[in-house]
């Protein structure tokens, strides 16, 4: 094989596809970028068997072949490569040689022949977004999944649910604690679908999405020939020349509509970032040994903040507009803040029943809707 | 004790300070900042016994006052309050109340009466440089101190060596692989100086000095009272409305000047940056557990670059310009890289004599010269 590359479209290349490397691993094909330039065009993947991520790359195949390359030590190459040709050529051990200007590196590669390819799966129908969008919602919901998949539960809260219902794409993240909904109108109509998307398949899809508003991405609901199971084994995000394939997870999400409530006994409305920035300094005073509430007091045109723990206190009044009673609430201070922050508006609405209740921050049309359990305190 | 601050300037002022807090300690005192309003002036002192830094604050005294608070907590409620006035306040049980805008924080203190002030020192003659002379000279030689300062031979090398000599400042580092030396000149003659600085105030100092070229930083050795040894027990810095005030660490410094020799059998003029990056792209072969040294082999215009190891292979062909017979010598790349980084030319000479004496990286008037020892190696 031998290739000629621009080092920046290989560096690009190799950046996106190294992102379905898996960080520990005992099989280290696993480790390997797989290189094929057994056609006439030229694609890197990299497959952790959940997730797998294919590019195609521009550049010049004087010979083709095909090798499989540990990711690591080729970035690491490719990155410090001076900004000019690269050509890259293999021999008949595995051996790839990497020339740009006067450098030449000598390393191990694999032959490709035990590389698992990316799984075969029907792409027929699909939802297009643009990639701002995308990011959006992932980065809106992606803070409250669960980090631990241990249990068959936690599994489930590892992932989102992504519904679609004629125009409407719909995605749900929770854990113990939360609930974060959003909620975006697609171009067309599509059939009714909900799966689960694995959380560390969605964190590494925003990394990838280089695009913004005017880019696309087209995203497939699909099986491949393998499953057995009903509905959909997998999805497949497609942009520029890049394609992520992602298992998804099995079994049937938490029954979320019937924990959403419209009743209320206050409602505030409150600047985000004054709230945000107020619980964020009461935050300096949560000791992560004794882990303190925040206590927030509702009166008319008045939110005071409240924490006190072992390394001091704290006490902050915010201007707010109120409908309904007074309360006193508590809050795990980092939730309140993770959903603050992941909304753009400016200023928020917070619905509250009482103080054993969830409390809801959500907009007019529900296009997000963010759910929080209050904790106990004493006062 | 009331005081009334800009939060910038408290917010500076806590930055700089806090640069003497140690990281780690058992004594909750040294853990503190003691400000001082006892007088006309606001002072924020923090001190670990061998580092000192005091600075002077603008503020307004509504109530006389003094108090140890620490640093962490303090530091971290400064930079979080809104960009507005602050009121630090405290009572007789050394609480401190922190109020802005409507946010106010409460958190113990100490008594001031703990906390050991800077000591006296006098401070008659200084030599003065610019600020960012002083910070340059500290970044092109602080890399070559030894991290180890366990024995009296490590506890020596942990510091820099300034000598002033008429109006010459010259200032050494090494450890047991190679030797760093700046020279600057001097608007003044001076006395015969020759102290050891520990490289932690050092490393300390350039993070706070914060002027450039038109700023000047006074020097100041000196002694104090207590200290019953020969020549001078501590140095000063002052700058702005700061001054640092370290202990000088005792015992007689290498001699350095037996080991730099003027013989060479091969001269080599070459660019520094490409030498550099060419170095950068041959450490990707360097593996951390088999430390391989990169082998250089100088023959009349050109310089390769070698280096074999079990992550592969890499060699790179740069020009160069030499002076005397063909080598080949082996070196620890980091060592060539840290020199070649604290160099601001354009081009650099390397004076070689074989493959086991010292390589010298120096300019024509020794205003650096940079000393490394080669590595055996294996062709």
């Amino acid at each position: 094989m031998k290739l000629i590359f621009k080092k920046s479209d290989l560096n690009e290349a190799v950046s996106i596809v190294s992102k379905a490397i898996p960080t520990r691993t005992t099989m280290s094909i696993l480790e390997c970028i797989f290189i094929d330039a057994t056609t006439d065009r030229i694609t890197f993947t990299a497959n952790d068997m959940e997730l797998g991520i294919e590019t195609q790359v521009e550049g010049e195949i004087i010979e083709r072949g095909q090798i499989a390359i540990n990711s690591k030590i080729f970035s690491e190459i490719v990155r410090k490569l001076p900004e000019n040709e690269v050509i890259i050529s293999t021999d008949e051990n595995y051996y790839m040689n990497i020339v740009s200007e006067n450098a030449k590196f000598n390393i191990a590669g694999k032959s490709g022949d035990d590389f698992t390819r990316l799984p075969a799966v029907e792409k027929e129908k699909f939802i297009y977004l643009s990639q701002l969008t995308l990011k959006e919602i992932i980065r809106q919901t992606i803070f409250s999944i669960s980090l631990n998949d241990e249990s068959s539960t936690g599994k489930l809260m590892s992932g989102e649910l992504f519904e679609i219902n004629n125009n409407k794409l719909k995605v749900t993240s929770l854990d113990t604690h939360r609930i974060s909904i959003r909620k975006v109108e697609l171009k067309e109509s599509f059939e009714n679908v909900s799966v689960i998307v694995p959380g560390k398949t969605l964190n590494e899809v925003i990394k990838v999405l280089n695009g913004g508003n005017d880019d696309e991405v087209r995203i497939f609901f699909t099986r491949n020939s393998e499953f057995s199971g009903n509905g959909y084994s997998h999805i497949v995000f497609e942009f520029g020349s890049t394609v992520v394939v992602s298992r998804l997870i099995e079994g049937k999400y938490f029954n979320v509509s019937q924990m959403i409530s419209s009743d209320y006994d206050v409602k505030l409305n409150v600047n985000r970032r004054e709230l945000l920035e107020c619980i964020d300094r009461a935050t300096l005073m949560a000791n992560e040994s004794d882990k303190k509430p925040i206590i927030v007091s509702v009166t008319d045109g008045n939110v005071e903040i409240q924490i006190k723990s072992n390394l001091g206190s704290m006490d902050e009044n915010i201007e707010a507009t109120k409908e309904g009673k007074d309360i006193m609430i508590g809050f795990n201070p980092k939730f309140v803040m993770d959903a603050l922050k992941a909304i753009d508006d400016e200023d928020v609405d917070i619905y509250m029943l009482n103080a054993k209740s969830p409390c809801f921050i959500k907009d007019k049309d529900e296009n997000y809707v963010y759910i929080i359990l209050p904790v106990n305190f004493n006062v």
